[in-house]
C-alpha cells in the first residue's frame, strides 16, 4: 500500500496561516514552483491526495480539473459534502468522506494503489493523522517569514514523542524542504 | 564592524527548551557535532559571544577555559553579574552587561573585531535584537522532534514583518541548519 505523506509549508515561527487565515506570504513562489524537478517528484509520486473542508474550500474546485498540480482522485474530509460535487473528469475525482481520518486514509491509498496518498491540510488533519499513527513521512516546507501569530501545524499532539528521522533536505528557492520519516 | 549572529537550536514545533526548561532533546548530538566542519566554521568566524543570563547560568561557566567551543571574549547580559566571575584566561574573558541590548552588542563587536559576534540565546536576548534591528543573519538549526510546550524562539517579536533571505542550508546529521540574512 502506499505511503502517506503529509505536507505543509510553514512560517519559521511555525504558522500555516496567518491570523487572518491568509496564506499568500508562505507561497511567493507559487508560479515558480511549476514544472519544477520539485513539483513534477511530488506529482509523479501522488495517487490520491486527501484534504480537509477549509482546504478544499480554499481552493476553485470546480477549476481542479486540468489545474490543480494533482490530477488524481481527491478525498475531502467533511461532514458538509457541498450539494454538488465539483467538476470531476477520468483522473481527477472528488469523494466526500464523513467518517474518521483512517476511513478517509484507508480510501485515499486504496485510489492511490501503489503512489503515495498526499495530505495537503489542513492544520487540524495532519495534527489528527499524526496522532492516530496514520502519517509514514512529513514534509514541511519553511518559509524565511515570520507571520507572528495564526495558526499553528504543531499544536494539540499529544506529548507522546513522536519519533522522525530526517530523510532528504531540499533548497528550492526560499523555501526549505525538510523531509522526515515517522519511525516506528 | 563584524556581523551580529543569532543562532540557536529549534524543535520543529518552534521550541527551544522544553516546559520543564531542559534541552537535552534538541542536542542528542552534542557530542558527535565536535570536530565537524560545521562546527570548525562556526569557531573560526566567532570573534565574542553574547549570552542572556540563563544561558549562562546553564552551562558551567568555571570550566570554560579550554572547553566550550567559543574561547573568545564571552559577553553575559544581566542585571545580577556573580559576585565572583568564573575563571578566565587571556582568551575567553567574562564581562558582564547590565545596560540595554545594544550597548551589550556595541561592547562585543569592539571585542570581535572583524569577526562575527555569535549571539547563542536565549530566545529573549535574540528576540530583543531582533525587535532593536541589531541581528544581520538568523542560524536556526531545527532538530526533528517535537516537545509540544516549553519556550519558544519567535515570540514577542513585533508584527512588522522582518525580511529574511536565506543564505545557505546545511544537513548535519540530524540537524537541518538554517542560515538567514536580516535584510535592511
Amino acid at each position: 500500500m502506499g505511503t502517506v505523506i503529509a505536507g505543509m509549508t510553514m512560517s519559521l515561527d511555525g504558522f500555516v496561516a496567518d491570523a487572518s487565515g491568509r496564506v499568500d506570504r508562505l507561497y511567493p513562489d507559487l508560479e515558480a514552483l511549476q514544472g519544477t524537478a520539485y513539483m513534477n517528484a511530488a506529482i509523479a509520486q501522488t495517487g490520491a491526495v486527501l484534504m480537509g473542508r477549509k482546504t478544499f474550500e480554499m481552493g476553485d474546485p470546480d477549476s481542479f480539473v486540468g489545474n490543480y498540480e494533482f490530477q488524481v482522485p481527491i478525498f475531502v474530509l467533511t461532514h458538509h459534502p457541498p450539494r454538488t460535487p465539483p467538476k470531476q473528469d477520468e483522473h481527477l475525482t472528488f469523494t466526500f468522506v464523513s467518517g474518521s481520518v483512517s476511513s478517509a486514509i484507508e480510501q485515499a491509498k486504496s485510489a492511490a494503489g501503489e503512489k503515495a496518498v498526499q495530505v495537503v491540510g489542513g492544520a487540524s488533519v495532519i495534527q489528527q493523522l499524526l496522532r492516530a499513527g496514520l502519517v509514514d513521512e512529513l514534509h514541511i516546507d519553511v518559509m524565511p517569514v515570520l507571520l507572528g501569530d495564526g495558526l499553528r501545524l504543531f499544536a494539540n499532539i499529544d506529548a507522546e514523542p513522536i519519533p522522525f528521522e530526517k530523510i532528504d533536505v531540499q533548497d528550492v528557492g526560499a523555501r526549505t524542504s525538510l523531509r522526515f520519516r515517522v519511525v516506528r
